[in-house]
């Protein structure tokens, strides 16, 4: 098959890989319809993160080709969404709701697991990985919006859920990345009664807007501190998202968080956290990888229903053959996230 | 009035300081019965945290010798425990539950507020800060236990809030210090169903188990880590109680919480935190100076009907002119606690 392949810093490319075949009786063959590349990918491919040497992408959507022995609950032919992690559902880390510190998990695409960048994908674990779409003959823009269930929209709600964003709470979103503008869409979801996003650019400023921020911050690092302190009258907001990973976005993020709140990471941190200030205030810090699989059913109701429509966030498209371009689109922040297409559903 | 004075490290002496007297409607002046040291205080006597010259110590109970004209609610002659954070009750963070960081707010013997090791104190916003307690007759170990209220027993049951405890979870209090004994009663009261510490000390050990701790780990650092992850089949703790601060305490702390669980941080925190790891694992950190005012009220019953006993934590006693051999039994670890005796109820 034809795959996308990493082969080092600053180079993807697509080649023949071998073609996926059932190896134990729980796995599933997929067959890969839209597909598309993640921040973390960037970090790879600006070799900041090392990665191996093959697969890549591990975001995916696709029908099901084939199952194993074991497998139940998922049609040959029907349309699934992939989170990024496979895993058992079962192990300690699953029941207690970690699904990606699974005991048997693994991330697809990492050089050795197929990757979502490519024509089709051995899913192991798939009973309990593979979540089926219901219904048939969806559009383009719900394609797209059941796209980001794999990562980039459970991530953004991650972020949520990791600060206790509730009915009434004050957010901040520090990062206007697709995984920014998707805490957006879920902070409004769980009822955030203003939503602060920090962005200069006005391609997604606009769109955070339409996704239900109340507010947008263009300035940054102190600045846009005191703004944010300035807007809650010198309190503090009530969460503030992490979506970045720098050190001016964490410092930011724990800058205007209030007393007592807990900031969200979703960015993986490679800037220092100000442990000791956050430990006086009592600003807590919770987050890390998302279980998308445990959060891919209650938003697929949403994305079902049209409530929120993540999709809008792939801003740039490729096929399969170009994903080289979709990567460099990202890289130089001409897209906000890019699709990569590879089959028909 | 005679009352301790910091003079730098090392060396906290009694000297006479000035009488405190009303100054705003809504002081009380509080005529101190027990107060203690705190394991922060030895953080200043060891030159570790700077300190002001002058009033130190930040735990006692007293009765209440005189109020301001807008003080309610304060019995002249009650006896009252004082939260070690005066507060108000009424700004934005004590409203969200922050007390610690009140807008008005202050910390006993910080140098200028007089300090709990002293014969009085002037205490500022007193409606709100301190809690009278019911009835009359105290016995000495319930005297001692309700000082506990002032700030350790309290800063032990913020680890566990801050971790999440609840019934049936599985803890691991990292710290034999009187936070980290304390932090193992809340445990039990919050209803958790194993309740590991890590202590080498058979004093600690003993008092840990009558507090209700279900294990002891006499080992330490990598050894002690590998131990609770056996325990625990290979999994982790729901929750890991950091009550010491160190490079150490903060290691085990977040190598044995299990993927998805919150470390409770009480201990100030010395040491590097491992974020990278704790974010693949989705481990949060949560805590702080704890808002003992919010916590006093359901503690108090508690210890109004001998449901818990914290007093026990005080294994060395002084009274206020030989305050200088408190701090020294602690610092020698001779102490668990030292009690600094100043008057009678």
């Amino acid at each position: 098959m034809r795959a996308a392949v990493f082969n080092g810093p600053g180079s993807v490319t697509v080649a023949e890989r071998p073609d996926p075949k059932i190896e134990a009786p729980t796995d599933a063959i997929v067959r890969v319809v839209l597909s598309c590349v993640c921040g973390s990918d960037l970090w790879y491919y600006r070799g900041l993160t090392p990665h191996e040497h093959g697969s890549i992408g591990h975001e995916f959507i696709g029908t099901v080709e084939e199952v194993g022995a074991d497998v139940a609950g998922l049609p040959i032919g029907g349309l699934v969404i992939a989170p990024f992690i496979f895993s058992d559902g079962s192990c300690p880390h699953c029941r207690n709701g970690s699904t990606i510190s699974c005991t048997q998990g693994g991330i697809f695409g990492n050089g050795t697991f197929d990757g979502g960048q490519g024509e089709a994908v051995r899913v192991p674990l798939a009973a309990s990985t593979l979540v089926p779409v219901p219904g048939t003959g969806y559009s383009e823009a719900m394609l797209r919006s059941l796209l980001t269930l794999s990562d980039v929209m459970g991530t953004g709600h991650h972020a949520n859920v990791s600060a206790g964003v509730g009915r009434g709470s004050v957010v901040a979103v520090v990062g206007d990345g697709a995984v920014g503008l998707c805490a957006v869409i879920a902070a409004r979801r769980l009822g955030a009664a203003r939503i602060v996003v920090l962005s200069r650019n006005p391609e997604r400023q606009q769109l955070a807007r339409d996704f239900g921020a109340t507010d947008v911050v263009a300035e940054r690092g102190e600045a846009a501190d005191e703004i944010l302190l300035a807007m809650t009258g010198g309190t503090g907001v009530d969460a503030a998202l992490e979506c970045v990973g720098t050190d001016q976005s964490i410092a930011t993020a724990f800058a205007v968080a209030r007393p007592g709140s807990n900031v969200g990471i979703v960015g993986i941190p490679h800037g220092a956290v100000p442990v000791t200030e956050a430990f006086f205030r009592n600003v807590g810090w919770r987050g890390g990888p998302a279980p998308t699989r445990l959060y891919i059913p209650e938003l697929l109701d949403d994305v079902l229903t049209g409530a929120i429509d993540p999709g809008r966030v792939f801003t740039y498209e490729a096929d399969l053959e170009h994903v080289a371009d979709a990567y460099e689109a990202m890289d130089t922040r001409r897209a906000i996230k890019s699709l990569v297409r590879v089959g028909g559903p």
